[in-house]
């Protein structure tokens, strides 16, 4: 099932400069195994925000819920979060 | 070039069941020309509302208002647009 | 999957009174209807509104979305739509 | 009586692991003690969100401030609070 | 059991004068009744505009929204309803 | 004269206990010296905030500003102020 | 006493033009009428929008709300009314 | 040329007294200074609120930013900025 | 002096085709007008929605007012306005 | 191709001030590499806050964001993106 998720990242200024390294680096490597799992299935950067449109791909509400609460990120991030369904006029897979 | 937009349609509950239903035809086949030629990559309805989210993929700004305002329906449309880049953490071509 | 809607609804005061009884007459067996087959599984009215929570418990998104956009009145609905998941302090089923 | 209760919990990313620990722990301890005795009929996670719906069921307006305003973790929560009534579309004790 | 309503109006400019008449002619019918009987404890005017707080005093819930929803002008009236309790602080029987 | 005046107080989590008693008493004390005077008409607090409604019954704006911004708690508290006039329908001295 | 009335105006473009000029000149002698009498103070149009500022001075809350609702285009007209005391730093009578 | 301003001012409650003394004394003189230049036409404080409403009368945009960028309390104030134009209604220079 | 105008415009769907042109055409005319008399310094369409910035070079906020509120689709826009100034950043005239 | 962007700047009050000095100095320096470049077509000072509209000509989305996240004051800006396209109504290469 699709969902879409707006990110908006709110880390702040004076954070720990290694803290916020190893913070980018967790959220890498967490997020880029989830797009391999596919259940992130797109992720955009909002232009001239530090902000996200992320698109998943889970089994239910339940796992949408495990990703997204376990970005390294999560207590910066607020989210809103839609749940997608079949657009009537997509054309074959597209919408899925 | 990649833009997310949402977009809300309100057509009026005592319009023309006539008028309405060419108006949803010329919709649907307007929008699934735009998915054929690429430049709509993606549309999803939200769940539980007469909303969704079309993911553009189009030429430049110019390119985007001219498919946007296009719409069959877009008098009726409110519209949210946020241009798109690529995210930093996106695997391969995922992000594009 | 739980879903927790909220949904105002607008009907306009100068509604003709027989087109008016036919719609809530229809919007009642709608509801019970998805009352019976368990896909609501819970109904309230907000106190000194014309709005309502409504619980769905559907297969998925797709059917979220059926449900809703079937409701009688759904052109004069505006909704709010949230996905649920299992609270990690709810007991036994309560959450479910 | 019914309440509606969607609570955003902020904790300050930078809590004192401890602390924290401690916090959620009384809030879980807290939570059950009020599903066992019946004051929180229903509680659910928003998908994507450290935020919850909490359907209290309690004797008046007071006994739901007492209950709201004894969590734990209150002054770390936002609320939005909508006193409920019967929905005259539910069916038999559904919506109550 | 108190309850604190904001009640904004909004009648059509161009409503007959006739109907207009009426509809003020029953509220006050109506309003001055449930004063009469003490659910509605007090009225009063927002000035400057055709608002209104207006607090309740009834036994529920359910009392509440068939008072709000009983108002004649109830289709033309957009709410806030805020459920109230003691305060700590009020003296004697002054919050009641 | 009359006017609503809706409070958030937003104390912070991690405010020093002796301060916060201290703070609160000073506030209960104020508040109950401008009900003894009559100043403050009613105060109910809002069922599950942090918030209350204050009903002033002031000679002017001026003594209004006074009696709010000498709250020992006002740099944490946010307002919404109403000025209040007498409702059309309200009964005798009901809405004074 | 001092308020600061910001007031919209939302005409109907397609309002009888005759019905139009008729509430201009009503609002126009009935607004001078108030400036006479000195019950509004100033009024400034806020540029590039059909809105104004208007600066009242009367009585009492009561007297706002009679000068107010009376304006002819009030059904038209939406408000924000602030009441307004003496700034301490104010010099001489310029705040009054 | 005239603007109306509104500030809301949020000094930290936990600004050290000498600093927020010194910045009061400041904002006086600056304030009174700009009135005696007739830069600032008049000031207004929102009853209630730790707020204002300030009309500039300067030369241009130029000189609104100088005047109120200048305030010593401006890192702590956020602000609402409306150019104004003559009523065509306002009687002789009442609104100049 | 600039000012930055956004401008939303809201034509009814069901305009008449012929008032819709004609109207299309008056603004042109008019719009085109105050360009090459420079009061209108720029003009760009926000893609993907019915809506403009505008930005005016004008003498005062009268000047602005006359400006904008004849334009022939005033009636039906809802605009945003914010008096410009130099930023202490821009190079040469490029800020003016 | 355009996108008009609006910044609110947020330095806190009590930044060091020679951190606050370097930053400035940054901000200005990258500022006017920007526009050098000519890939900040326009900036200016919104008068009377600690904001702007800055025009960028920019090759796509990706400069786009290039340039706004690299500001020095990035982690203190919050920024509204509209995508501008040109306006049937503009003049020659005045929307360009």
């Amino acid at each position: 099932m699709l969902y879409m998720v707006r990110m908006e990242v709110n880390l702040p200024p004076d954070l720990d400069p290694t803290v916020r390294e190893r913070l980018v680096a967790a959220e890498r490597e967490y997020s880029q195994g989830l797009q391999r799992s596919g259940r992130i299935a797109a992720i955009w950067r909002v232009s001239g925000q530090f902000a996200n449109y992320c698109l998943f791909d889970v089994a239910d509400n339940e796992e949408l819920h495990e990703c997204v609460s376990g970005l390294p990120m999560f207590p910066y991030i607020s989210t809103t979060v839609e749940a997608l369904s079949r657009h009537p006029n997509a054309l074959g897979a597209t919408g899925s």
